[in-house]
C-alpha cells in the first residue's frame, strides 16, 4: 500500500509565520521585539507541540469535568481537568501573557504590551482557543480590577491574577450571561444583599466560563434597592474559594470544549466590590471591548492554523497524479486564504495599537468612540472568515478533513463560537448604531481611514463616505436591515487600507 | 426563577410543511399524492418524534461500534449499533423508500416514484441524515443491480434490497474511496482475482460507509488483466456474509455518526462482476448522480429542521423586553432563509422531475447532460446553503445554539459532511467543465430556462447565456478559476426562475 | 492460529436445569408446573438470549443515565434508559413476575404464587441481578400496597404496579436509607409535613434503588409530632410523577449497573400515608423480609450462571494436551459447586414454602418467627456464596476470566452487592440474635429440622441443638463475636437436612 | 444535613506503618535501614498523595488507550497513556525501585535489596497494583537480561532498563501466553526465523501486559528446528522501537486497568537471543518465581490498604448511636485482619530473605528447592487473602463500600488479579507436587520450621510433618485432590512460626 502522504506537520507556531515577525516588528519598540522575537520562538514551539497534543485530548476524552458531589455526598462544585491541562495553565501564564500586560517584565525593566500578549494569544488559539479562553476572562479581570478595584482589593487579589510563577495563580472569569436574559444583560437579576459592609451574592448565571477554574470571578448583580435595567447593575469580585457557589452543570458545548462553562448559583457567596454602586455594566462593557479583541485574535488563530493545513495538505497529497498544491483551483484557493489572513491580521493589530492608547488613558474620546467602531466590525468579520477558513481546511483534505483523527473538525468547531460569544452579529451591529447614533462614528472612521490611506483608496473611501452619510439619515428600522452587510464593507475596507501602507 | 422559554417544539415534519405539500401535490398523480400524502403524515410525525429522538442518544453515546474480535481473540469485524438504531432502520425501510422505486406499491398497484422517496428522505434528514445516508446507499445499490446486474444475481439479492417487512432486508452500500485515491477513484488498485467463474477480491477501501451494516456492498476493482485508470474498473456485488473482509477501524466523523464509515480491508472477499467487465466506473458514476441528489435532498432537510429551529426559539425566546421575532434584523434572517429554502426545494424537486425520466430511460441524450448539470450545481448549492443554515440556527439560539442539548450543533456538524462526500466543489467544478466541453450542456441549461422561465427572466437569462459563452470559450485554468463562481450563479437562476413559475 | 475453543454457550437457562425443574414439580401443583414449565421453558430462553445480550450493553455503555437538567436549565431528573432496557423491563413484567403473585393468572384461573415469581427472577438474575432488581423492589411495593394500603389508594395504584402489559405499568421503590444513617433506619430524618389532609415529604434518601424509573415509591419518612428512632416512621406512598424529587446524582456502582441507585431529594413532594401512622418501619421490615429472599434468589441466579460458565469453559478448553475437565482438581472443583449449588436452591426454595404460608396468613406466630430466621441465615450463606461462586468461574477460566468481554467479571461485581444490600452480616446477624433473645428462634429452628430430617442427620442435629442452647445462654456481646459463624453452620446443617430428604 | 463523616485519610503509607518498618529493620543493615527509611517515608507520601489521585482517574476515565493506526490509516499500535500516568512512571522508576536491585546507591555506595524494592513495591500497590504490575515487569526483564544476557545485549539494553532518571527508562515485559496454550506455555507456537544471525519473530501473544509501554520485551518464542513443548522454546529480547509488532486490542481487564495488556502480532520482528537456545522455558520460570513474589507483595499493598480504609471508616462513621469501631463484631474483624495481614507481612519479608540468598547465587540447591515452595504457597495465600481482605473493606463500608468514588470497589478488581496472573491455585498446586516428587520440598520444609520455630509450635510441627509425610506417598490424582487444601495449612503454620519469632 503506497502512503497517502508523507507528514507535513508545523514544529512551530511562530519561526515560520514571517508575516506575523514582521507585523511585530512594526509595532513593537525594539526591545521589545528582540524580546518578544525570542520568547514567541519558544511559545511557537511549545503551541505546535505539546500544547497541541493535549488540546487533542482534553477536546475528545479528557475535557473538564464537574464534581457535583464528594464521595460522602457534599455538595462540592468542583471542576477536575486532566494533568496535562494544569501544564498548559502553568506555562501560559508564566510567559506574562497577562502578567505583563499590567507589571514589568524583569528582563526589560518596563511594561509589557497587548500587542505582545496578542501575538501570544495567536499563536495559542493555533492550537486551541478553549485555551486562550480563560486567559482572556483573566486578562479582562486583571482590567477591571487595575482599573477600578479599591487599593485593598488590589493589592489582595492583583499580584495573584497577575501570577507569572512568582505566586499562586488565581485565574479570573467574568459572569454577566443570565438564563432569562442572554444578551440582554440589564434583565438581569442576580442580587446582592448586603450585610453591614459585606455583599452576599444569590442567583444564577447560566454561561459562566472558567467556574470551578478560576480564583476570583468578576460578577454582574443588583444590589436590593437599585433601579431596573442595565444602570442598575454592580460589578462584584467574588472570590472561588469564599463558598456558596454551586456549579450545576457544565455545558456540553460544541467546541472549545477546554474551558470549562458553567451553569453557576450563588446561595450567598461573600463578594466585594468593584468601583462605583451602578456603574458595573458599565465596567463590563469596557472589559467586554477587551474580550472582543481576544475574540479577534483567537479567530485570527484558527485562520492562520486552518491556512497552514490546508497549504501542507495540500503540498503532501496526490491526485490524478499530481500534487494537489499543483491544480489551479487549490492554488487560488489557498491565495486568496492567505492574502485574507494577512489583511486581517495586519487591520487587527493595528486596532490593538488605538487599544493601546485607549487603555493607556492617552486616547481622545473620540479615539475612544472610534476604537470601539472598530472592534465591534472587525470581530465580526474575523469570527465569520475563521469559520470560512476552517471550512476550506475541510474542503482542501477531502474526507479526511471530516475526520476527526484531524484538526480540521476541531478547527470548525472551535471556529463556531467565536461568532457567537463576545456578541452575535445582531449584538454587534446594535453597537455600530448606537455609536454612529451618538457619536459619529462613521465620519470618525472615514477620517481615519483618509489619514491611513494611500493614493489609490480614495475612491473607495468617498464611496464608503457617500454611504454612511445615506446610512446614518435612515429610519432606525432600515439601518438595522442593512447594518450588517455595511459592516462588512467597512471591514473590507479597513483591512485594504492598512494592508496597503504596510 | 422565570422560565427561559416556553417549549416551541415540533411534532411532525409533515405536517406543518404546506410549500413540500404544494410541491408534492404539483409533481405526484393524484393517486400517487393521497397515498403520499397520508403516509409521510405518519412518517412526518416518527421522524419528529422517536427517530429524532434516537437520533440524539446515537449521535451522542449510541453511536455505532466496532467490534474487531470476539471474546476468543478471532476476527469478526462486527458493527454493533444500538437497539433504537434498529428500530429506526426498520420503520423506515418498511415505508419502501428503496423498495417502492423498485416494485408495486401494494395499495396502488403501480410502482412509487422517486419524487415519494426523496420526500421521505427530506423528513428523515431532519431528524438526522446520518440515517438517510445508509437509505441512500441501499438506493444506489438498487439501482445498480435492478439496471446492471445479471438475472441470477437480481433474482437472489435485488428482492432484500427491496425488502419492506416482507422479507429480510439487505441494506446496500456502495465502496469507491481508496486511501491513496480518494476523489480520484481511477487510482483504485483493490484487485478481483479470478479463480474459475468465481472473484475474490484483495485490497482496502478507504470510506465504506455502512460497512458491517449492509448485507450487499457494490465495490469497484480492477481485475488482473485490466488496464490502469477508470477503465480498467469493474464492479462488483459482494455478499457481507460471504466473509473474509476485515473492518480496520470506524471512522471518527465530525457529524453523521450514525452512519458506520470504516477503513475495510478485503482478504478474499467472494465477489460477483455485476454488468459488464472494465464498465464499472461508469456504473459507478451513474449512481453517484443517484447520490448527489440524495445529498441535495438531506441538504434541504438540513436547511428546513435549521429554518423551523430558528423560527420556533425566535418566537419563543424573549430579549430586551420583547419576542426575538420582533425584531426587524431578526424577521429580515428568518425570511430570507425561509426564501432561499423555498427556491431550493422547488429546484431540487424540479430537478429530480427530469431525474424520473432519465431513470425511466424516456429522456433524450441531451436531458441526460442537462440532468447531471443541474445535479452538480444543485448538490454544490444545497450542500453550501446547509451549512449556512446550520450557522443561522445557531446564531438564532445565542449561546444556546453552541450547546449540544440543542439540535442546532448537530445540524451543523451534519451539513458539513455536504459539502465534501459525493465531490467537493472542486470535484463538481471539474463535472461542470466537462458537461459543457463534451456536451455542450451550458446550451442545454439556457434552452431550458427560456422553456421554464416566465416573462420577466429574460434579461437575466441572456445575461447568463452570454457569460456561459464567453466561459466556454476560455482556457481550461481559466475556466477551472471561474467555474465554481459561475455554478454558484446558475444555481441561483435556476433557482429563480423554477419558483417564479411555480 | 488455532481456535481457543469451540464456542461452548447456553441458549436456554432453564431447559437444561434438570434440578430447577424438579424442585418445582415437588413444590408446585400439577396445574401450576405445567403452566410454569411452559412459560419458563420460553422466558429461560428470552433471559440467555436478548436479555444477555442487553445486559451486557447495559452494564458497560448503555447504563442509566440521569439527565437532571433539560436543555432550557430547567430541574428536571430524569432517568434515561437505553431501548433494549425498556424492552426487557416489557417481557419481564409481562410474564406475570409481580403481578400474577398478587392477580389470577388468566389461563389457570387462580393467583400465581412466589415459588413461581422467584423461579423467574432466578433465570432473570443468571442475565444480569440488576434487571432483577427493580422487579424485587416492585414485589416488595406491591406487597405493602396490598397489605397495607387503604382502599383508594389500592383502586388508584395497585393495578398499575401489578399490571402485566394490560395497562401502563409503574415499577415501584423503597426508600429507606439516608445518608446519616445507613443501616441504621431508626436514625432517619426524612420529613412529612401536613397540609390539610395531604402530606409532603421533605428530605434526602440516599440509595434509592430504581429511582426516576418507578413510578411509586414507598418511603418512610417522620411526621412533624412523632417521636425519634425507628418508632417514629411511617410509611408513605409517593407518586413519582407529583414532583417535586430532585436525582443529585445516580451512584457509580460496581455492578448491578443496571438499576439506577440515586441520591434523592424530597423538596415537597406529594406522599399518601400507607397504613398506620408510625408503623412504617413496622411495615417496612416485613418488606425487607420478601426483599431478602429475593436476594438469595438472586444469589442462586449468580450461582448457577457461575457454574454453568465454568462448566462448559472447562468442557471446550485445551492445556496441557486435554480437556480441562478431564483434571482431577477441575473435576473436583466443578462437582462441589455443583453440590453446594443444589443444596442452596432446594434449600431456598423450602423456605420460600414456609413464606407462602407467611404471606397467606395461614402461618403461626412460630412459623413467622422461625421464617425469619431461615430468610436471616440463608440470605447470608447464598450471598457469601454467589461471590466464590464468581470466583471460582473466573479462575476457571484463567486470564479470560478476568477479561470483560466474558461474563465472568460482570458476575463477580454483581455478586459482590448481594452480601451488602438487604443488610450486611453483621446487621443479620443482629438479627439472628434477636430472634433468639425475643422468640426462642433457635428452638423452633432445632425442631424443624427433626421434623423435615431422614435418619442419619440426628447426630449432626443434636450437635446444633447443644450449641445453640449454649450460645442462646451467653452475654450479648460474646453472641455477637459468634454469631457470624454460627449462622454458616445452621446454614449449612439446614441446607444438608432438605438435600437429604429430596 | 449532618455530615456522614468526617474525612478520615490517609496521608502517608509508610509513616504510620510501624509493622513495616520493624520488618524492615529486622532484615536491613542499619545503613540501609536508615536510606530506606526515609526514602520510603517520602513516598509513602507520594504513593497515598498524587499517584493515588491519579491512579483513581487512571482506572476509571483515563486507562491506557489504543491507537492502532494513525490519521493517515497507517498501522502504528501505539499505547497512549495519560500525562500524570507518565508522571508516575517518573516518580516511581527514579526511587531505584528497579534499577537499585542491580546497580549501585548512590548516597550508599552498594547495591539495593530486594527487600527494599518490595517495600516500595507495597507501598506502591496500596496505590495501585496496576502500576506496579510494569515495575515488575521491568525487575522481570532485569534480571533476566542481567543474569543470562550476552555482553553487548548488556551493554545496550540493561543500562536502559535500570535506568533512575540517568538515561532513557526502557520499561520491560515478559511475554509468555499464548491464545490456544494459556498457562500451557509449552503449547505455544510463536516462531523465531533466523536470517544470518539475526532473528525475527511471528506469532501471536495473547496477554502481553506493558505491550506499547516497554522499551523491550523478553519473550519466548521456537526457533524453527527446535522440539516441541516447554523445552524447545528459547528467550529472546526484542526492542519495542524494532517495529513489526502489532497491538490487536487491549485487553477490557475487570482491574489493575492501569497496565495495559494486549493481544500482540509479531510481523517479523527483529529479536535477540538471551542466553543459550532452548532454554527459555528454564529461564522463564526463574522469572515467574521472582514475579510471584511481586505478586505476593502486590496482595499485602491491597490487604494494607483493605485494612486501613476499613479501620478509618469505622473510625470515623456512626450507627445506631454509636461509632462503628464501637462494636464488638467490628472490633473483631478488624482484629482478625491487622492480625493477618501481619503475620503474612513478616512472612513474606523473611521468604525475601532466602531469595536474595538464591538471586546472589550464595543459596544451597535445597534452598533453592524450599524457596521455591515457599513462593508457591505464599504466592496463593495472600492473593487469596487480598480478595478477602477487599471484602471485608466493602462491607465495613456498607452500601458506600460499593460505590466506585470510594477505593474499596478497585481494591476488590484489582485483588481479584492476583490469584489469576502468575498461575492459578491449581497451577501452583501442580508446582507444589513437582517440588515434592522431584526434590522432597516437603522435608526440607519441616526442617526449616523446626529451626525457625520457638518452644510452643512444635505440636503443630510434628502434625504437618506426619500429614505431608502421607501426602507425599499419595497417588497422583488424589495429591491433586488435597493439595490446595495442604497448601493453605502449610502457609498458615509457616506465618505463625515466622510471626512467633518476630
Amino acid at each position: 500500500m503506497k502512503v497517502l502522504t508523507e507528514e507535513y506537520e508545523q514544529h512551530n507556531f511562530y519561526e515560520e509565520d514571517k508575516f506575523l515577525q514582521k507585523i511585530l516588528k512594526k509595532y513593537m519598540t525594539s526591545d521589545m521585539f528582540s524580546y518578544a522575537d525570542k520568547n514567541l520562538r519558544e511559545f511557537g514551539q511549545r503551541a505546535a507541540g505539546p500544547i497541541d497534543e493535549r488540546a487533542v485530548h482534553t477536546d475528545r476524552e479528557g475535557q473538564p469535568r464537574l464534581e457535583r458531589y464528594d464521595k460522602y455526598g457534599e455538595e462540592v462544585s468542583r471542576v477536575w481537568v486532566n494533568e496535562g491541562y494544569k501544564q498548559t495553565v502553568k506555562e501560559t501564564y508564566e510567559t506574562g501573557i497577562v502578567g505583563y500586560v499590567h507589571k514589568n517584565i524583569p528582563e526589560l525593566g518596563e511594561k509589557g504590551t497587548y500587542t505582545y500578549s496578542f501575538a501570544q494569544g495567536y499563536l495559542l488559539s493555533q492550537a486551541e482557543p478553549g485555551f486562550y479562553c480563560p486567559v482572556t476572562l483573566t486578562m479582562a479581570t486583571a482590567y477591571l480590577l487595575d482599573h477600578y478595584g479599591g487599593e485593598e482589593l488590589k493589592e489582595t487579589y492583583l499580584p495573584h491574577v497577575l501570577a507569572t510563577g512568582d505566586m499562586e495563580l488565581y485565574e479570573g472569569a467574568t459572569f454577566l450571561t443570565e438564563r432569562q436574559g442572554g444578551s440582554d444583560v440589564g434583565a438581569n437579576v442576580v442580587e446582592a444583599v448586603s450585610i453591614g459592609e459585606d455583599y452576599y451574592l444569590y442567583g444564577e448565571k447560566y454561561f459562566a466560563s472558567n467556574a470551578g477554574m478560576c480564583g476570583v470571578a468578576m460578577v454582574l448583580a443588583r444590589m436590593e434597592d437599585s433601579k431596573e435595567g442595565s444602570r442598575g447593575l454592580s460589578l462584584f469580585l467574588v472570590p472561588w474559594e469564599g463558598g456558596n457557589i454551586r456549579i450545576r452543570r457544565l455545558k456540553d458545548k460544541l467546541g472549545v470544549r477546554a474551558v470549562p462553562s458553567a451553569e453557576v448559583e450563588f446561595t450567598g457567596a461573600k463578594a466585594y466590590l468593584v468601583g462605583e454602586a451602578d456603574r458595573g455594566f458599565y465596567y463590563m462593557m469596557e472589559a467586554l471591548n477587551l474580550s472582543r479583541i481576544c475574540n479577534a485574535v483567537a479567530s485570527l488563530g484558527i485562520m492562520r492554523r486552518s491556512y497552514t493545513e490546508a497549504l501542507l495538505y495540500a503540498d503532501g497529497r496526490n491526485a490524478f497524479g499530481r500534487r494537489l498544491a499543483g491544480f489551479p483551483m487549490i492554488q487560488q484557493t489557498l491565495q486568496e486564504l492567505r492574502m485574507k489572513l494577512e489583511k486581517e491580521t495586519a487591520a487587527v493589530f493595528e486596532m490593538v495599537q488605538l487599544y493601546e492608547k485607549v487603555t493607556n488613558g492617552t486616547a481622545s474620546f473620540e479615539e475612544e468612540a472610534l476604537n470601539r467602531l472598530l472592534i465591534a466590525i472587525m470581530k465580526k468579520e474575523t469570527a465569520e472568515k475563521s469559520i470560512e477558513f476552517a471550512h476550506e481546511a475541510i474542503e482542501m483534505h477531502g474526507g479526511n478533513g471530516y475526520i476527526e483523527d484531524f484538526v480540521t473538525p476541531r478547527l470548525l468547531r472551535d471556529a463556531q463560537v467565536l461568532t457567537v460569544w463576545e456578541g452575535t452579529a445582531n449584538i454587534l451591529a446594535l453597537e455600530l448604531l448606537r455609536l454612529i447614533n451618538k457619536y459619529e462614528a462613521h465620519t470618525l472612521f472615514i477620517k481615519m481611514l483618509r489619514e491611513k490611506s494611500t493614493d489609490g483608496m480614495e475612491k473607495r473611501i468617498d464611496g464608503m463616505e457617500e454611504r454612511l452619510l445615506r446610512f446614518a439619515g435612515l429610519e432606525e428600522t432600515e439601518k438595522e436591515l442593512e447594518a450588517k452587510s455595511l459592516m462588512k464593507d467597512m471591514a473590507i475596507l479597513f483591512e485594504d487600507v492598512i494592508y496597503e501602507q504596510l
